[in-house]
């Protein structure tokens, strides 16, 4: 196992993960190398990620019209650890690993089969003001999300 | 040469396009069985109609906030005459075949290497309003840009 | 409801379908108009195709490193009925409309929420020699799984 | 201007890089934010990393069907430092960081309208055998090009 500078325990990390989504790989995201491209786990994690930031109430609120915020990357970041193939069924793991005054580190795991773990990642979140670009810090209900989503039970 | 709908005379219909973009065929676009992968032909086609719609002075006004209107694709088809691989140089054509009352037929063509013919398609586009979906007529300026879109001298 | 060439009567047509999978519509699909990009439902019938190849046994073949043979896509088309955004859930189906010597003519049909049909379209796959090109005729296995597919038993 | 760990000084670091390619932004690259969907630089890196690897020769070796070795990305990071729109035209640059036995560490750099830099960012890439999956050193003349590209001379 490389060594991955956000990861300390490797069993223990990956233990601390609940949400996830099942992905199949499509045909058109593998490459000639007859893999899957390099490109395509940031769209996984994009995929997981708004599935949990939708099941914690904020895509609702960021996606409509009327709203001053919306969610940027601010990174992101993948370690490749197995090749990935055509038809694969990806379990994608999300997790908040820290919470900042307007952002968010999240901890992505990719596992085949929800076995191996195949793919890792990590990148932070930040809530800016749409017209401004500015950051706009949390409320204390999102705040409190984030906090109780990093319990068990959420899922 | 196989038998296409849209197309009456094939050397004569190749002649009549004089608007192109170039695109390099990147590494993701490929696929496992080697070549341009089937999805790939239609982000083409969107990029060369956006530089038209952009050299028409349509795009800048349909991507203002405030713009009432937006174009949408209501068909889209692609004809593959040859396999495409991974570097080829693409010369992506578009014209306007048909101008309709709040729409307009584009044919499309990419050579590679500016020579062969490997690809061909058609599309229309429609004006609507962005709020109710209803179709919104062409006025007078936007008519004689499609028409004058028509001529040789427009690149 | 437009007229749209490779459909006769709508109703009888949209009961022909058996076959399908479920597709999300991921946040990177959409596009800076609000809605699904126009270049993303060939996404969705290549995702549904490539399944229903695998459930007749064909992808397997195909994606054998010693097989001679894969499939192209000859043509594909894409009739866009109602706009469709993020998040929403698609009911991709596919069929056999017509079985030729070494191409098959493939109906897809997609629903939103399994109720309305928000997007239509039809594409020819080619059988072809993957040194030479050359299509290649359907044996009579193949041509039989491919007859079958048409019966309502087919899921 | 906020801390990157793979940066030292910024400004010295801005001037190391020669090799770029441009990339204007696709329509279809926008989200519904109105921006480039965050999972897009990647595909920029890809497109300058492909481009810069066929310049040394890399690429016409890996990609011939009897080659024994592919590279692979081991790791791969983009720090989003502004935010990019369609149309936006973009200068992507790529150099060699550090050159280890079978790998290389690879850092980009993409700047809007070749003035501002807009995204960072860094990642692995390694040599390995198609068959096995486990790495193979670079040979000599391999390891030569690459320490000759990080020479100001080499574009």
């Amino acid at each position: 196992m490389k060594n991955i500078s956000y990861i300390d325990h490797f069993e223990q990390w990956q233990r601390s993960f609940h949400f996830f989504r099942r992905v199949k790989v499509r045909f058109c995201e593998t490459d000639m190398f007859g893999h899957l491209n390099n490109t395509v786990p940031f769209i996984y994690f994009e995929e997981v990620r708004t599935e949990f930031l939708k099941a914690l109430g904020f895509m609702d609120q960021w996606t409509r019209e009327e709203s001053e915020e919306i969610p940027v990357v601010a990174d992101l970041k993948c370690d490749f650890l197995k090749q990935v193939f055509f038809d694969d069924e990806l379990y994608v793991y999300v997790k908040v690993h820290e919470i900042g005054r307007s952002s968010v580190d999240l901890h992505y795991m990719v596992k085949k089969d929800d076995k191996e773990v195949v793919l890792v990642g990590r990148g932070t979140l930040v809530q800016i003001n749409k017209r401004t670009g500015k950051s706009v810090p949390w409320n204390d209900v999102m705040r409190q999300k984030l906090q109780h989503s990093q319990s068990v039970l959420f899922v």
